[in-house]
């Protein structure tokens, strides 16, 4: 079984640019993640663009959407910046496509020691194993169907929709 | 749902001693590691011990156990060193409780930055949510059933048992 | 011989703020990275100002005098940004204290696990030792005096002064 | 000034085994170490030995010398273990070679994130560029004379010589 691993960017893998001093976005982290973590799990990475989630449009949705229909692989996790993940679920889910969808990215720069990504790459890839189809939300240890997430932005977490 | 963590020691969390110049055991970096992590999922550690596996005897996998039986929770992840882990994976398998127990460690210890370990304590923590009652290995992404993996010790990892 | 060390922010100083997404200064890493280089010269540490030091003013380098100034120790560091570092050397050098004053910094925050800043630190540290009164910045392990001195912005790199 | 960089191994260097679960030697961490400091002196680096310093040998110990005289460069640094690193300095020391030699290391490997050996790098470069000729030990900020200096092995420091 191998996992398809699509990068849209994100936190994730935000970079620090040396010369402005500022984050900004070079290549993607996640092959040396996936070095450092010694995963054994085939994988297919492909990156699809690198952007700030909140720059993310429609169309780049629908491009995301797509790639997730033509995958030849059935269990696929996207890395996504985390301020509009739930809206790429959503478009995801509403497709209902026969495959096990995982979305994760990180609240720190996995270019920081300090990062949360390696454990959430970790458990995407494992929640992508083991779920049946289905859009899900991957963060920090817990798993979230596409429709009951919410970003909670004051305290920087997911939660469970209310009510 | 709250996730039971048992810690028994292995590479995962030896320490290099600055007076000796050897690795050995301290505290568990395992609470450091779900804060690196930012866990969100609730869950509660114990150190039964602290053992390299090699030295494990039969009354420490009996202790080992006896806690898994005992434990208020239906969901367990051990951490454990990877040379007899598939031994102890063997008395928890035949004891057929009825929770969800993944045995999880490293190849490299955490202290060193380039370790396996956080990546293998979100996969082991995701298994332990998403799979059913049942003894598993999981190690650098993959997963296997306690009575189908063995470590291949000259590279490392570990494979499904052959024929 | 005590050593004093004066933080005024930079590079060197920044934090990843996970709530906003972007660097900002919260309490210094002098002292964490003092005790991970094991450093055991007697010093005293003063957080001045946490400042990027591009809004560093006429002011605020009167300040950093003063207390260069009055400090007890002969011998002083100061961490500082980069971009205006060359401007607060000449302050201090023009007042030709009889004090041996090392500014250093960094060009990555020490808290992107790829940081300069540790090495810096040791070196700027060293510098302070073995070095007679003057003004000197202590960069990425060369070492100049306040008044040959210039940052080439476009590779991010201190250099003599030409010509 | 170009500086000379003589490895001999020590805990500076050791890497961690994967497969034996030991540490041992494998290449040298300095070319990367100079990367991560963005190290701007020019330094050539040569491996003399990769030896934990208990194991050496008078013959390794005039080898050292003799690579120390026969160099080009006035300015050397060695990395050396640090349990025999004052009788390697004495050797060198008595021979009263007209350069400035410092011999620095490290209490902790470097492979562990938690390693002093980036700080003392950048030190022992500092002191080799600012004091006159001479042996010198540089250790976590602190710079000796060869001939003052012990290791105090229940503490694991470096201190002058009582008396």
């Amino acid at each position: 079984m191998t996992i398809r691993i699509f990068i849209t960017g994100g936190t994730f893998d935000k970079s620090y640019d040396e010369i402005t001093g500022r984050l900004s976005f070079k290549d993607t982290h996640v092959p040396e993640m996936l070095r450092l973590g010694r995963c054994r799990i085939p994988v297919e990475v492909r990156t699809l663009m690198m952007l700030d989630s909140l720059e993310m449009k429609d169309a780049d949705r629908e491009l995301i959407l797509a790639n997730c229909r033509s995958a030849a692989e059935e269990r696929i996790v996207i890395t996504h910046g985390t301020d509009t993940m739930t809206d790429t679920a959503r478009v995801l889910g509403e497709a209902a496509l026969p495959k096990t969808i995982v979305l994760t990215g990180a609240m720190v720069p996995y270019a920081f020691g300090s990062s949360d990504g390696l454990f959430n790459l970790g458990s995407a890839l494992s929640f992508a194993q083991a779920l049946p189809a289905g859009v899900y939300l991957a963060m920090n240890g817990r798993c979230f169907a596409w429709d009951d997430v919410v970003k909670n932005r004051a305290l920087g977490v997911f939660e469970p929709r209310r009510g």
